[in-house]
């Protein structure tokens, strides 16, 4: 399997950023779940380049769905998404077959694919594939939120600024804030001083990078395995296919490392029904297996690697070193357009572990 | 799929902490590989506790592969390892049952398996599991050096103190150090300063965490997928299988977060030959894929949950706030010892990937 | 996983038979292999309904290849095919929510699927879905010729009518006569004979079945698993797939049970340079592993259910008995239909077989 | 993977016939299950050879379950099963590298293992490997059993001697009184047939082979997939492993090919309650769905290719054609002792079937 993510709720991945279309395959969804298209639409737009710190290629991300649902539906059956490319221009990447972009896949692409795979625009390996991941993750969320799950994300940091940490006591209203917007902070200030420095590196022809952290209420406890699918497994499984992602850790992260053990020990109360824990340094997740505290991760996102600075790269048919020169639409920064595809990623991956612990009727 | 990983080289893992045996079986090693018992041996001992740092419970080790070897050699039918459980002491544990240890498995482990978990050491959870992940590991470590590919992990930092970077320059005799150290860092008196950090905490009754970095070089480019099984995906995946792990991170990880686009990409150069990249900021994989370069990837770990100070915890059968103190034998730190597990499941992992790539005679 | 099957070669199948478009991913495949879409399309024609035992409906079959293809040649990445439905009649199918077709499988996916499922004309189990196979394994069947392997599949006997048996002597020119059949005998009479009985089946509002028989040349041998996939192992789960299948069974399969083993043995000859076998009761499968011979297999396909006869069934609204007469547009028989089905599964569980044997650029 | 077969319930097999141990690990089974070892033993003896038309090498078979068992019930973690080999002579064996056996794997396993295989009693091909099978399907027996669910296989046909058939009236009954035999015929008469025919065989240095039919009882409706995990695909699949097993048909299997739709179509009837069908042509699966009627197969075994008669092989070292006459401990037939094999191995499949269907507690 490589294309295709999930045991029991399953993802089948296809396109390249120039081809006709590109789509995905959702597999074992159960049948039932209300299809809101305005929602998947919601989503895409938010992983659409937009304003002053995107690429000014205006992608429309028409989708259709040929299949698996029926009178608004999911019959149980495969979904396959389909979203044509509309706004290609492939004049703009005929260099990349013979002077690879740092920090892209051209390079490994050729090693990998012998020259025959379709480099225009990244091909496969372009950022354009989220789009049909968000799509799916939009029914995915759908799917989750019937069982009062919810999943947000917001830009811990972009450029070393920091966003407010999310607030303990009202993280269903911070997730549904995050959930629509474009640019999701929890605090509006801190995310002006994002954007500046972002258009700061964009004048100057650069990009920044940036964590994104996201947590997710509502998971039931006893869900994940010990070896070799612990739930962080799963994950970071699946996150780390999102271009761009470098670092995925859970609960405070690599922050645990610096901590005493009687601070990261999570104290376990009760209120006498049911069982929480005072702190959630572990992030909702010991041993692999749910706790019933919310799941937080966080994800740490390089700078986009197309940057308009003169670059040096190796000539691969005379086989010299080069410069290059990357003209064409870019973002300086990624990092608020892959909010929504991490949220369509946790969610894909969630429905695929609860229907697996739950059976292939549990989000009917 | 639970307790087995891989798609075309796999390991199934079995047994708990107190019960007869613990083992593992790999599965789809090519036939003719040497097994070097002593080395086996070796990588066995580095994970076993020892010294001032680490349990007093003594851990033999002893193993004996049942399955899968004929004439000293990998037969490439299924391997399987088996460890005897000889210095158990199940008096020391009978209380988990109903005073889950804050950081531990214990609670969730009740909510997945309701109370029919061998709850004693852990059980299935324990890090004693980790004894024939590392067994594997070395055939697998040794399977990887027939290639020249070699795998290295220091203590990054323990406690907040820092060993020194891997040298670029002499990678191979770094990691040749490494692999035969029982606290493998690079720099001698920083890791004199960790320890004494962590008998500091020990003197406590507390413990520490730290993180590890790992390098691997030999790799040959073009191997990798870039959804959904990119190299990170699955390095990410079986890494956070390891107990204690809380962030596994590529290359220059959460760091790239904060830096531009035009120090985060590697440059490429070429010698005329060959191509290679001046920095190695991505931890040698471009789009999922391998570029050549040094895999370098960073884990963190979080200090050892079980601690002698008094913890607040939830009495499961009467459903009331308790206190617990923990008794027994456990380490400050594991840290030291994880590396070894991750030097394990990292060769692991790249046996499975390369066989999936250039087939199942690539390792003979 | 469902709808995709396959380890390192994965095929991924979705639609109904009344939604907008139907279509498969091909995911895996080498890269640099060339398309054929005039060889696609005499796949697909032989599928399609025609002549006086075929419905009467005209299925179009266009399709389009959005991803994975460029320049003629595979890239290395996902090839989805799409076929869109052009000329369905939903009308015709509305009661099949409330009165089951017997030996259809409408009352097994209201009991799967709750009555979500999209019914109309068999929704996702409909026949229909095979296009998309066909289409996928004529690609399969494209990679596997470049290594001078080639599958030919007859009908062994339809309607209790024998064929002549596969030439051992001609095998390659048997193979490159069905492969261009919309009616795949060996001996034209028996064919014709064969189509008098089906039609005379059909005259009288009923249908026949039959058995295929499949012959593959040019395995190399070495190729399988002795647990739990072996060749024949694998073969069969893809092939339990195709509608209608309901018996597979390698060389003389039921026969052998009433031969002794001193017949059923295939000796070992050898001319000195390789060795073959003097019979080939076993198929060309010794141990669940390809010995080198041709690989023989026979598949059961039962009558059509959908016939003109009233039945009995029951009505699921009222939870009474009642009758049933089919109408619409439906074969007397699919045997023949079923055979470039066959072999496109073949083609694809092959291609899967040697990549995961061989490394991913086998067929490249 | 190859050795491990399951997606929700899975299972491992490891050994040689003449290593140290053979074993099996469950991983997937959910806790709470109690283990009945005798029952676990009495399968094993139906294995065992025994009497006269088996051989006259004494297996003891003795096992011990090493992990995920904790006060006589599953815990849910993976469960070790382990058999040593005791009465192993490896003298016997030793032309085996040189003289492959007809019939045999040991030259289909030359070629993948390039000589490195533990070709001593055929090694990881021999039948012996069916003991662990046998021991995880007594659990996976017990385990159905929770939920009425009963297996049961009878010899239908041996060296052509017909068995009774199922009495559709009285299924329980059959399946109690095959389940504890050794040699499970319906009719004891017919079994004296057979059993006289196997030592006929016997007398003249052959053997015999027959077809077993497997009937269970107690299914839910509704599992299973369309695509490519229909029922039918997963069992084939499952037991096309056994080794000796040629055939495997549902239903009224190749007899289908022959029939009438009118005939072959199973009318659906009610009692205003529940659904079932008139007729069982289809057994118990319509479009790879189960439809709440027993599941109903039948599996092809070839005669045993172990005889005394002097037969033609190849020299492998001298690349010469040449005799062999196998000397050692054989069996005349083993379709007898394959019966306890398809038991086990159907109740393995059917506990990963319903656990994905139903959720990992289900059999809790």
């Amino acid at each position: 399997m490589k294309n295709t993510f999930g045991n029991n709720v399953s993802y089948t991945l296809f396109g390249e950023s120039h081809g006709d279309e590109i789509g995905i395959v959702i597999d074992g969804l159960a049948p039932g779940i209300k299809i809101d298209t305005d929602f998947i639409r919601l989503q895409l737009d938010r992983r659409r380049p937009s304003g002053r710190i995107s690429t000014s290629r205006t992608e429309t991300d028409e989708f259709r769905i040929v299949s698996g649902i029926w009178n608004g539906r999911t019959t149980g059956t495969p979904i396959c998404i389909i979203i044509p490319n509309t706004n290609k221009k492939s004049g703009d990447y005929s260099s990349l077959a013979v002077l690879p972009r740092p920090g892209h896949a051209d390079y490994t692409a050729m090693c990998k694919y012998h020259g025959f795979q379709d480099y225009r625009g990244g091909g496969h390996f372009s950022g354009r594939l989220t789009a049909p991941l968000v799509a799916a993750g939009a029914i995915a969320l759908s799917a989750l939120s019937q069982k009062d799950i919810y999943i947000g994300t917001h830009i811990k940091s972009l450029a070393g600024i920091n966003d407010r940490k999310f607030d303990n006591e009202n993280l269903k209203r911070d997730i549904a804030s995050l959930s629509k917007s474009t640019f999701p902070v929890l605090d509006q200030l801190s995310g002006e001083a994002m954007r500046e420095e972002a258009e700061k590196a964009a004048s100057e022809g650069d990009s920044v990078g940036g964590i994104l952290e996201t947590t997710v209420i509502g998971m039931p406890s006893g869900v994940g395995e010990p070896w070799f699918d612990s739930v962080e497994s799963i994950l970071a499984h699946a996150l780390y296919s999102i271009p761009a992602v470098k670092g995925v850790a859970f609960g405070d992260g690599f922050d645990l490392a610096n901590m005493r053990g009687s601070r990261a020990n999570d104290a376990f109360v009760t209120d006498g029904r049911t069982v929480s824990t005072k702190t959630n340094h572990n992030g909702g997740i010991n041993g692999g297996i749910t706790n019933g505290m919310p799941i937080v991760f966080s994800v740490a996102i390089k700078p986009t690697p197309s940057i308009y600075c003169e670059q040096e790269t190796v000539d691969l048919k005379l086989m010299e070193n080069a410069k290059l020169k990357i003209e064409g639409r870019h973002d300086p920064t990624i990092v608020h357009r892959a909010a929504p595809v991490v949220d369509a990623v946790t969610a894909m991956v969630l429905c695929d572990i609860l229907c697996g612990r739950y059976g292939t009727d549990y989000l009917s």
